[in-house]
């Protein structure tokens, strides 16, 4: 008969534990206090014990540390990061994250399941971070091809293939809001598989609101991390939904909404952060940045920690989560205090991944087998240039800073023997979607208001969700050279100015690096600063904004392959044309 | 392709609901916050839409009232009501409860897998209440024949025949603590199935503490009814179990219990009654009664419904049950107060089963066909006699009121003749318990304080968990007649003074009656009054108190057939004799 629990006598003590943390400051998410001298007793990967009378083969005083559960993030798409798996880990786990709900989302819409079992692969090539999965519900986010060309379709049937899989916990983010509202029959038997399997249904619903949002969650679909405001949230969280409260390298909403979280309903809010360049993990962090305006904002650490720890695990139905218990997964971090959440040592799993600021060894560079996913067939250049229409104005994508709604304007374009132009008086670029996956030749040409472009050309193979190639710039040349040069270096993203040029080479299915997360670091800095000395643009993280200008799920105004779609809550995208009539 | 979701356009609002609640005051259990002047769509068996903006075939105004999300509890073994499932629906929906999550344990120990049968039948003939039920755990509580002779056995092989069936939705209270504790293989292999299937572990660990709580803890069993003072339940809570604070008709532990909530913590705890008789059921409520002594004990009554509510369905992990919501069932109370929460109306799956104080007729009688479970064979009236062992104490259990913990203590008793007798004086009382399911012949005999018996017997075939005869008394004859009136009854509980007595029949299976709730309940007060009047007890409920001295996994001192047992936490029980040593 097998033994589920050959660690039982340590719990007893009637056997030493491999390991007693003594002497901790344990911060209680369970109980919501915090207990003082107590001692950690862990064997193989779990805790096993709390008190002050075990023992353990090893003992280390932690001397009145605080010791938390490992923090989990709700929600995210690893591939965001640039980083592979194993450098991800790397990241993280120094910000105390032991463990995220990954939707690989995007490199399923690149490589469909070779792209969501490649992040399987590395991700149990990492020693530390438990990735789990959601099976991604919307691969493409919408599939209409008269909306964009996408390369990957995940029906229902694809779906049930990661029913077995244990490490996959909930169907991901269901970005077709109008397939759910209008009953789409695929979405909807998609949402019925997952409950009928006992497993949550995230949501993704910007904006969405009454009667719209009543009939979305009637479908089951349990989560949000869209809101970006307080009386949005509010009606979430009053309808049935969990909110997971984001704060992501595009998406910066915790500080909006901390004002909504109180002492009851707290239990229902998570931390997530969606999306996060490697820059901002390097110089902000991950959960802990959270954490810390969390408190900086008022709410108690002991509840801004159980929004990063328990809640998550609680939301998720893992039992042996989110807190630091007998029986639970040994995923702890040590740290001196509560406000700065700066580890000095974490563990996942019962083993140290950073111990006295030393970190385990990275393991050996992962080879990808995911290469050359780049398959465009570019236009000439003049194909880019749009003719101006006799008494028109221009609809043009306004972009918002650090918010990745867009809104919608119209303009009276420069023109130029009869052709519009971009313009940095008005702060207006060209932005073009080429598509990359079938070599179908189609390309989408609009403008944009807000990127602070003066000249040249940044673009970006990681364009949501479909992740054709996306560009934005001030002459039709440079934007011709910025596709050409991502094609060449099999995806990446890409400033030009002049001859003079930037490349940060992602060529793990266009979205990724197969470097070190220093170097990723290294060269998406060196990709911002020429984008602000060469190509004049303020604006912060350029490519990673321009990389959700294409995904018709977020309101207002999108572009993608097919030209521009116009994207409102609760109704279906519609293509609009360039010229306002 | 099947449509889970035949409501979604009534959700939408692009259909009328069935019904409109207008006007509502809606506690709103999810954000902690109450709405006021919505109105609720219902369609079918499930709340559709929240808002203003609805429309109903039928629309009634509730004028403001509140309304809060039908009543759950999470821990009951229903067989303690004496009633069969349907008219304890009607008891329990007068007070505004629609779920229960039952553990059919005691009717499993009389008759096994067709005792749960039968309740899983007569659940299903019941349209007031929706019960969940637990797989028993422990049938028998522990199960060594040398500590007492039981019915049934059920073992992992047998527990895996619930696994299929959806109202199953958690391994019952684990109270065979050291079997757990100390790995017995039969009960390790339980708990590796149940968190193989991801359903909860339920516990019952009173008074367990220190190590062996952590082992327990270990194991995965995540929830406790037990404790009975505010160190013991702090501790489990921070041990990682969720907390149910029990207000039964003989476990009265909640008002100890409340100085422990607080706004960190409250998302995991729950209420529940455990046990309830019919007359408690009559006089005071059920968990009704119990948000009445968590409001009047200061704690707010959103806070009080959420224990009742959204966080029983959440450690179930039910996803559309414990709150109001778009999807959830129509489960709902109508009530014009938060202070005494006594119904105008009640919906249970979309329903009414009250509206304006009118209930739903009462269903057809349903016949049992679990009579005769009484096989007994009893000793002669001589064979009771306790011999007195010279310069010896007599070994006694204590009885304390409103709880089932026991107490030992030891007399010098009043002896006739050289036998041991039961002394008014020392409110000492002869008990007895005589098996019941195998005509064996086996009984134990002991002494017990505390149960203010003057004269006559009383005595229970309702005896837990094995549910042999126990009966105390005054006189060997009177305990040995009560014994025998119970059998010719097929059971039931029994007071006898002289030549009278009082019967509360029990011919299902020993445990229930198959009359209707009020007829229950005039009996029951019957045999009360007797107990009183002609007994001279002024304990309350004596038969029901009586009906937990035979339970070997409660400390601290037990009778079985096999003689006294001593029962203490976290160690294996032990029989020991009349006469200390």
């Amino acid at each position: 008969m097998a033994d589920n629990f050959p660690h039982r006598e340590a719990a007893l003590g009637s056997r030493p534990a491999d390991l007693l943390l003594a002497n901790c400051r344990l911060v209680n998410v369970l109980s919501g206090r915090i207990e003082e001298g107590v001692s950690i007793a862990i064997a193989g990967n779990h805790v096993v014990g709390i008190g002050t009378e075990y023992e353990g083969a090893e003992r280390i005083d932690l001397q009145g540390q605080y010791v938390y559960p490992g923090l989990m993030d709700a929600h995210i798409h690893l591939e965001s990061s640039k980083l592979t798996i194993p450098e991800c880990g790397r990241a993280m786990s120094r910000c105390g994250t032991t463990a995220v709900f990954a939707d690989p989302h995007e490199i399923a819409n690149v490589a469909s399941l070779e792209g969501v079992s490649y992040q399987l692969d590395t991700a149990s090539h990492n020693e530390r971070l438990s990735v789990y999965f959601s099976i991604p519900s919307c691969v493409p986010a919408i599939p209409d091809p008269e909306l964009e060309t996408f390369a990957s379709y995940m029906g229902p049937t694809k779906l049930r293939t990661f029913f077995n899989n244990p490490w996959f916990v909930s169907l991901g983010e269901m970005m077709n809001m109008p397939g759910a509202i209008y009953g789409d029959p695929k979405v909807l038997q998609k949402l019925t598989d997952i409950e009928a399997r006992g497993l949550r249904a995230d949501g993704h619903a910007p904006l969405l609101s009454g009667k719209p949002l009543n009939a979305y969650i009637y479908l089951g679909i349990s989560s949000d991390h869209e809101s970006t405001g307080v009386a949005e949230a509010q009606e979430k969280l009053d309808r049935g939904m969990y909110l997971m409260l984001r704060e992501g390298s595009t998406e910066s909403n915790l500080q909006d909404l901390l004002p909504l979280v109180n002492e009851h309903n707290s239990s229902r809010i998570l931390l997530a952060s969606d999306d996060l360049d490697p820059i901002d993990l390097a110089e902000r962090g991950h959960l802990d940045h959270m954490l810390r305006i969390c408190v900086a904002n008022g709410v108690p650490a002991i509840r801004a920690l159980q929004m990063a720890t328990i809640n998550v695990a609680t939301y998720f139905r893992l039992s042996r989560h989110g807190a630091i218990f007998p029986g639970a997964l040994a995923d702890l971090v040590v740290a001196p205090d509560l406000t700065e959440f700066r580890p000095t040592a974490v563990m996942r799993s019962g083993r140290f991944v950073i111990r006295d600021g030393v970190e385990l060894p990275a393991g050996r560079p992962l080879r990808s087998h995911l290469r050359s996913t780049m398959n465009a067939d570019l236009p000439p250049v003049e194909a880019l240039a749009v003719r101006a229409v006799a008494g028109r104005k221009l609809r043009c994508i306004t972009a918002q800073p650090g918010q990745i709604l867009t809104g919608e304007a119209t303009v009276s374009p420069r023109l130029v023997d009869g052709w519009a132009q971009p313009d940095p008086a008005q702060d207006l670029a060209k932005i073009c979607v080429f598509e990359r996956h079938r070599n179908s030749g189609a390309f989408g040409v609009g403008f944009i208001q807000g990127l602070g472009l003066k000249r040249g050309a940044v673009g970006s193979s990681v364009c949501h969700d479909s992740h054709n190639i996306i560009v934005a710039g001030m002459d039709d040349e440079s934007i011709r050279r910025a596709a050409e040069r991502i094609t060449a270096f099999h995806g990446g993203q890409v400033a030009v100015a002049g001859p003079a040029e930037r490349v940060l080479p992602l060529p793990v299915a266009g979205l990724m690096s197969d470097g070190t997360f220093e170097s990723v670091v290294l060269e998406e800095q060196a990709l911002h600063d020429f984008c602000q000395e060469a190509l004049g643009s303020s604006m912060k993280r350029l490519a990673a904004a321009l990389s959700f200008m294409g995904l018709p799920v977020i309101p207002e105004l999108k572009i993608t392959d097919q030209g521009l779609v116009r994207v409102q809550a609760g109704r279906y995208p519609e293509r609009v044309g360039v010229w306002v009539d």
